[in-house]
């Protein structure tokens, strides 16, 4: 990349350390002298010409994004169709591109968005404004191919393991004469990536939790049931991972299992209230149940130091990349040796990741359907090892930043997004 | 107290700090060679005698009890009833004091703990066997009177604030063309304590959370969605802050709005669910909806170093209070100064704490009901301030501790406790 500036986007969901991604990026651009632009929400804002002028935020807001959870930028879900369906917005781009001068793009996102990039690389060159484009990667469903993990996983996952050892521990106290059921919703729609990093709580075999129901594995009511009596009989009680994602045999989704209010409405109703309700009507077990959501994702507070320095080494290795003129490739995580851990950061080609998915392997689920492996136990602990807490104010809250997010000045005519 | 032992038990809902007042008291009473029985799950041990012999414990043991969430010893929620009602538990309890030389009790809860202790205090003086009984406040729903603060509660509100603040900033980063409505439901059935804290995310007017739906004021159908609108069209998203126990204007709950599965069973939905189903409905807003549950009081990752401290503190003065002779009292905290916060601990006679219920004051609510007040910020902000993480192990989890819980020997006859 010779001259211009580099234009940085957040893609889709965002994620504890997302941040430290575009900290990085910034940091090492500044570094370089070259300028960074950032999309205002995203590639919304890349096609809407809303365009944030990073070089107007000081440094210490700019360093105090390596521990801000959420998108600083901003993000969006929007997904730029093939060249043949979207080809105005692909042009669009081009056009915001060569108005500004940018001859580097980072997205940084999932599988949708590493396709994008790719598409935007060809284009730009079918256009006689080649850029480089590079795929950044962050998804807390750590289901992008080629990259042994994505930066926002490994927080989650801490997240997740942490929170039910710290509710199994209350839910034991008190099993005796209160809760013998404890069900803790947890995202992934798709891959049981995250549940599975719930297993992580358990240290020693027999320790909570006591069943993880992967979207991988079809729920079957039956056996449920069974295992749930069988551990709160051996334990006295019962603490159970829920995927958002787990599926009946039809392949439906339990959580539309249409629920109803009390006027008739569909009421989605999450998985975990409907575990309970089965729990309730066939053991009669006294039953809780959490879903922690969007907390999940953004607990900064307990990150994983492991990925919050993988999230800042991508970024990093992104402007490197795009400033010596690499083109059409995603910094991807390479474990080199599981013990110790170590990892380092590569290239790879946008083509190879666009689309594909990583799926959680049949060898990461014990045989029984409702546990880990020694396998996954192998691969997962490593990425949630390391704290690296925000600094606290005195107030005792996270001392989080809002950015001034100061738009340049416009050139272009006004564009409309509307084709969702 | 002369000679003897002291009985320690732990009371209803556990806390993420329960166990360092656990820890106070053993130390303490170790320091004085004074041998600690703990209650196996709480008043129920104490009637069935099982007792544990916390002398088995070893000393780093009792030190990791410090950081540890959920009660060491068991819990239960179990109240005793009048002395008329159930005087025979209250003699079965003198009889297991006076078999185990049970000179000092130590309980450990809140509000019926207080009343019990307050009973049993009587009881053993006419039945000829005096003791030493200690109320020890603990309660996350920080409604116990007299004292400024229960332990537990500080910890839980940070947990409020600090994801309140953190869920904010991922909503907020994607609101555009995602979520526009988040709701969290937190614990405090009877009063809005937890709710209030989470307004401390707010740092600066016009921050979120931009609604808090407290139990004190009945839930309006037609304000809440009007203010939401106003909300989401102002800032772009809504951050609602719900009280699981918020009532419509008959005193129904709204959590038990009756939602029916597909079965026609009723389910109970939970507050945040029904909510985020007006909004759907009324405003079409897409919503997402948290309910941390026991994750909230569980959450020692995140406690708070006030808390903590208090926690301890009480611990230790309630094992000074009965080695003095000192009875029917608990040890409470005195704020003596809000800036700088100061705190000291102070005895109060139980009678005055025993089934007295302390309401958030009006004076915390803003006039239009959805928002706290500056007098209730400078109450709440100090108990939040300070973090006390544990140590984390090389494996990215807390090294929480699960004690051998040895029973010593029992001198009686069993003893049914089946009243319930």
């Amino acid at each position: 990349m010779n001259g211009g500036k580099l234009l940085y986007a957040q893609s889709g969901g965002v994620t504890a350390v997302i941040n430290a991604t575009a900290c990085a990026v910034i940091e090492t651009a500044r570094a370089a002298k070259v300028p960074v632009l950032a999309a205002r929400n995203g590639i919304i804002g890349a096609l809407r010409e809303e365009l944030i002028d990073t070089s107007k935020e000081s440094r210490a807001a700019i360093a105090a994004l390596r521990h801000t959870p959420g998108g600083a930028f901003g993000s969006c879900r929007y997904k730029l169709k093939s060249l043949a369906e979207n080809r105005a917005h692909y042009e669009r781009l081009i056009d915001v591109f060569r108005a500004h001068d940018i001859r580097g793009f980072l997205y940084n996102g999932g599988n949708d968005s590493a396709d994008t990039a790719l598409k935007i690389s060809e284009i730009s060159a079918e256009l006689g404004f080649p850029i480089n484009v590079i795929g950044v990667p962050k998804t807390v469903d750590n289901d992008l191919a080629v990259t042994d993990t994505c930066p926002g996983f490994g927080s989650v996952a801490k997240y997740t393991a942490v929170s039910v050892a710290e509710a199994s521990l209350d839910v034991e106290s008190m099993c005796e004469s209160s809760t013998k059921v404890f069900i803790i919703e947890v995202m992934g729609r798709h891959a049981g990536w995250i549940a599975a990093a719930g297993g992580l709580a358990a240290r020693k075999a027999g320790e909570p939790p006591h069943l993880i129901l992967f979207p991988e594995i079809a729920f079957d009511e039956t056996t449920f049931l069974v295992r749930v009596k069988a551990t709160v009989e051996r334990v006295g009680y019962c603490t159970v991972v829920a995927s958002e994602g787990i599926k009946n045999r039809d392949g439906g989704f339990l959580a539309e299992m249409g629920t109803r209010d009390s006027f008739g409405h569909t009421q989605l109703g999450g998985v975990a209230p409907f575990l309970a309700n089965l729990v309730k009507q066939h053991l009669g077990y006294k039953y809780h149940w959490a879903l922690p959501d969007y907390l999940q994702r953004s607990a900064r507070h307990l990150a994983s130091k492991t990925d919050a320095e993988q999230a800042y080494a991508v970024g990093k290795a992104a402007v490197e990349y795009a400033l010596a003129g690499r083109n059409s490739v995603m910094p991807v995580i390479v474990r080199t040796s599981d013990a110790p851990y170590r990892w380092k950061i590569e290239a790879a080609a946008l083509s190879k990741i666009a689309n594909a998915e990583k799926k959680l392997p049949k060898g990461y689920i014990s045989r029984d359907g409702y546990g880990i492996t020694a396998a996954a136990r192998q691969y997962l602990e490593p990425l949630i090892r390391g704290e690296a807490p925000p600094p606290f104010g005195k107030d005792g809250l996270p001392v989080y930043v809002r950015l001034k997010k100061t738009l340049v000045r416009k050139k272009l005519p006004r564009y409309a997004v509307v084709d969702k």
